[in-house]
């Protein structure tokens, strides 16, 4: 599968009206199809996570960031069934405390980081300093203005000594947006995870759009790039990002480590 | 499944002789069915674990200790097969860094439990404390001959504090071990799994039993009691703990959080 047509090459201005939310042109087939070819593409992440944790060699940091309900906690849950869970942790940022906010805003973040052999996924992610912050203007202009800086040499840093950063922004539409949270509303069990705060924030969709273009056009660097993943439908979703995920890690030529030697001489007692 | 035989009752003095590590008694079937019994399990416990994040409300903290090849990535594995890898975090306890010997023992362990909603595994733990540094002479016997009553006073901190802890010893024979380590020698792709430690540590095999009867019998206790596991077979190990989990968590009678009041009439703009 071919999915570089969703990766923001560095510099590209992004207007996000441009990016279908819907597109499915990669895969030949409906819903069940798509959600069939994910199984196997889970137990191929499973054999890579298994040989990066063996090889103990590269650090892995996924980056996955969009609206509420664009499907965070779908693709933690979806695009990694089965994945060792001793290999893959999960870092979920919420609203930063009083101590996270005495401290500069990557402080929090570096902290999570992966370790060699480690694939670490951020849920939300120090962009929210660039995102939520400029949206409701938590600090002035000049300060988020000169961030992306930051983060381009945070992140350039990371990559200098071993990490390979994979960013995603699940791109669904203000319409589905709507329906999913309708759903979330008229549907009792899935009651608790919707806030009234979740009605505030669709108000600013459009401020978040063009904060996410800011994002994607001053972001997307050589060494951690971002792929815009449509996401209307879950499993296209899915598939897309199981095969940048996928392709990644292949393209890592890792390897087992040899035993010590003289290890095939050795009996038991 | 009435797994209560396989609890250490507070105060029994345990002798690991008269406990049968190739046990299967609570299962009427071999191998096949055993390994077919088990994603039914997986599915119970993702489910569980769905409610416990829902729920926000209760915190789990899982032990898993035991001798070298005794299974415990295989539990973490197959056990939580499925499970959403954002609200099940596993802390592996390695060998100390110089950072972490400059504190007490328990400080790096305490950094790392189960907050709110949260499973938390520990693949090793503080028992290490008492184990490897006991057998290893790493500290004199009255410094770890007191540590059993900080770490009951430690566990009961948490239990009181809204933690469910659970404690698995995974007990393997002698022999069982020589054919696992045999295996990792023999077979090129799990080479790299072992290490010539592995054969040393092998040869206090009798004094890590005394050191682990002695954690059984002083450190399983009302609130936070060990399990000793039958762990030859590995599918019969995997059901066992999946149905201890999975019993303490129907335990907790938990519920979905009610929606905020009036939800039912908003519709979404």
């Amino acid at each position: 599968m071919n999915v570089e047509q969703y990766r923001v090459a560095p510099g590209a201005k992004i207007d996000l009206t441009e990016w279908d939310a819907n597109d499915k042109n990669l895969f030949d087939g409906g819903k069940q199809q798509g959600q069939d070819a994910l199984p196997a593409l889970n137990k191929r992440l499973e054999t890579l996570q298994e040989l990066l944790y063996a090889e103990g060699k590269h650090k892995v940091l996924i980056v996955l960031q969009g609206m509420d309900t664009a499907g965070k906690d779908g693709v933690i849950r979806h695009v990694f069934n089965g994945v060792n869970p001793q290999g893959v942790k999960v870092a979920s940022f919420k609203v930063p405390t009083p101590q996270e906010l005495a401290q500069d805003y990557l402080w929090r973040i570096h902290k999570q980081t992966p370790g060699r052999g480690e694939i670490v996924i951020f849920n939300r992610s120090h962009y929210e300093d660039v995102l939520v912050v400029r949206v409701h203007n938590l600090v002035p202009p000049e300060v988020w203005e000169r961030r992306y800086e930051h983060i381009n040499a945070f992140e350039k840093l990371l990559t200098d000594e071993g990490t390979t950063i994979l960013k995603f922004f699940l791109h669904i539409s203000k319409e589905e947006q709507r329906q999913r949270l309708q759903e979330r509303l008229d549907t009792p069990e899935k009651n608790w995870k919707f806030s009234m705060g979740d009605l505030a924030e669709r108000k600013l969709w459009d401020q978040y759009m063009a904060a996410y273009e800011a994002v994607l056009s001053k972001t997307s660097t050589g060494h951690a790039p971002w792929c815009i993943v449509p996401a209307n439908r879950k499993w296209y979703r899915n598939l897309i990002i199981s095969h940048v995920i996928i392709q990644t890690l292949e393209g890592l030529n890792m390897r087992y480590p040899e035993g010590e030697p003289g290890l095939d001489k050795i009996v038991v007692e």
